[in-house]
């Protein structure tokens, strides 16, 4: 049998190289070096290097990491938020921000959309509020929200900061960093990693912000006060022990697609993939895309209806029986749905496998 | 030249086995498994269950995932307390409890001593605060505290809860664990595996308790409420996207454990290769033990003062050119202390090897 491949949204295929990365990183003892001595510095200070090379990130934007996307999404809503926060709802993640910010007893307004909608940016009314939270890929429903009007919904509350979860689309374009003052992911989607650790990507402003909320008795805490982080970023440490592997893998990732062709190289091979995909699907006589709007699809996460009688869990045990891993429809829509990634680790030789086989088990269900 | 062996006091000396199980893990694609999945949710399962067993966890005691001890210190205090906490202060780890706790707005009392010197925790006066905080093994000192105290400590103030540091000594020895409400340790010290997973072990008071606080406005946040990581924690699961891997081989180092004579031979020959280690220590003209009172001393951590005129720097980096990676003393004391590391993966062939090494350093410098 030919080795398995995950096409789930993350947990996913690995990066092409992480296994011999890993037998490096064992023979020269990353596993077991202290978060507090050169070597690890020097790995971190690489792994911020080549990220800020791979992803264009501007000079005066400040890399942090953290133990996954959640996380960050707390950590944001904490240390840029003390009363009030916007939320640009989805589905079930960017819903989860809004969660956050309620469990941390934020005053929160939302728009929101039905399943498998985007938001037109630029036509969103936005309340006053401290921090306005954004999905840009909502890993749930394989909605895309158009950053092109970002600069006006910017715009309407210059005072207000922005952050953008792109925890499922990192790594697969530019962002355009100066529109937003937090960016977050983890790395276990596009980066082809495993799970187990969140970066974030933080404008001036938004620290700024963060020193004056914490002269304020916010009561941020401690380990993750976005000033403590920073101090401890200065010379590449972390507050606690953090997922050094994690961090190492990363750059080593970064290295292999710089080496690779680079950002436009995958962004190029990203769109490919997903238009040859959709194509598929549009023509497919029994699947349907779940996102209607072609401009509102999702470039790594494709959301399938499939045909009405067959049960998700059942398609989804056929194609692993074949060695073939795909999501389950998220939440109540499990049995109904699929969800097909769509990440650099992905190639087109693997869709087709997949596209042959899934139209295989639906010919005979 | 022989492999690199680090004594450092965590991240420190893999566990025998951790090699095979990544490979095993990359073979069995644990790295791309979904956190929601049934395969993860086994692991999960397997692991906490490998945990009670080799710990002796009582039956209602919960065992619930975080990123780090640190991280577990404020998850704990601000799950369990609203308002006051109490700190044994021993160093600098201790200290960090009551930091966390400051930066979080508890109003803290505190008992402390000089570095190198536990508290007799019997005759502790313990104010009127909702958390009582105590390090049981003072990583930064080599302090080891006396838990035959807890008991009376515990009389003292029946209605708080206690929450113990067990981050460096866990793993070595069984717990008292009804005696206190809340224990927490990092697997990247005892358990020899990479950094970037903590776990707590909570007994039903903490629960009630945090669903207590929960209801009365705490802001405790969503990802790190107790009460949202219990409910996960049912299924097998996490409220974030966690390390998948660190779970998984921490329990494959749980059973190599507990098929090599479990907790009882690991406590007896942790303590015969401490005991070797200061008998050598005492006995060594021109070292020195920091702790003086052989019952204060840490069973996991030796500290050791170097002789005046040689510079811990240089000591270590002359050991490091041997293979043999020893911890800088904390803080203040980088310089003139080294810290030796004594967790189950270290064997008393190595810490002859090292001691060999160590003093031909030092009678040629």
């Amino acid at each position: 049998m030919s080795e398995v491949v995950f096409f789930t949204p993350g947990p996913s295929k690995l990066y092409s190289g992480v296994r011999e990365d890993l037998e490096t990183c064992l023979r020269d003892g990353v596993l077991s070096q202290s978060h507090r001595g050169s070597a690890f510095k020097e790995g971190c200070a690489r792994t911020k290097e080549k990220l800020r090379e791979l992803f264009c990130v501007p000079e005066d934007y400040t890399v942090l990491f953290v133990g996954s996307g959640t996380e960050a999404m707390e950590v944001l809503v904490r240390n840029l938020s003390s009363r009030s926060t916007f939320h640009v709802c989805m589905g079930a993640f960017s819903r989860r921000f809004q969660e956050i910010a309620k469990a941390t007893g934020r005053h929160t307004h939302e728009v929101s959309v039905e399943p498998g909608r985007g938001v037109p940016l630029d036509r969103v009314e936005v309340p006053d509020a401290e921090l306005l939270c954004v999905t840009h890929n909502e890993t749930s429903t394989g909605v895309e929200l158009d950053l092109g009007g970002l600069a006006s919904f910017r715009a309407k509350r210059p005072g207000a900061l922005i952050a953008v979860d792109i925890v499922s689309s990192a790594c697969t374009r530019v962002f355009p960093w100066s529109l937003a003052e937090a960016w977050f992911f983890s790395v276990q989607k596009a980066c082809g990693l495993p799970a187990g650790l969140g970066v974030m990507i933080l404008g001036p402003r938004a620290l700024e912000r963060a020193k004056f909320n914490a002269s304020e008795e916010s009561h941020v805490g401690y380990f993750r006060s976005l000033v403590r982080m920073d101090q401890k970023a200065q010379t590449h440490q972390t507050v606690e022990t953090p997922n050094v592997l994690g961090i190492h893998l990363l750059g080593r990732v970064f290295e292999r697609m710089i080496d690779g062709g680079g950002m436009a190289e995958i962004t190029r091979s990203t769109r490919e993939k997903m238009a040859s995909l959709c194509r598929w699907a549009e023509a497919h006589p029994q699947l349907s895309l779940f996102v209607e709007d072609p401009k509102e699809r999702s470039q790594t996460v494709l959301v399938l209806n499939l045909p009405k009688g067959s049960h998700g869990g059942d398609v989804r045990a056929i194609l692993e029986g074949a060695g073939l891993v795909v999501g389950a429809g998220y939440g109540a829509s499990s049995s109904s749905q699929i969800r097909i990634a769509n990440f650099p680790a992905h190639t087109i030789a693997e869709h087709d496998r997949l596209r042959g086989e899934l139209d295989r088990v639906l010919a005979t269900n």
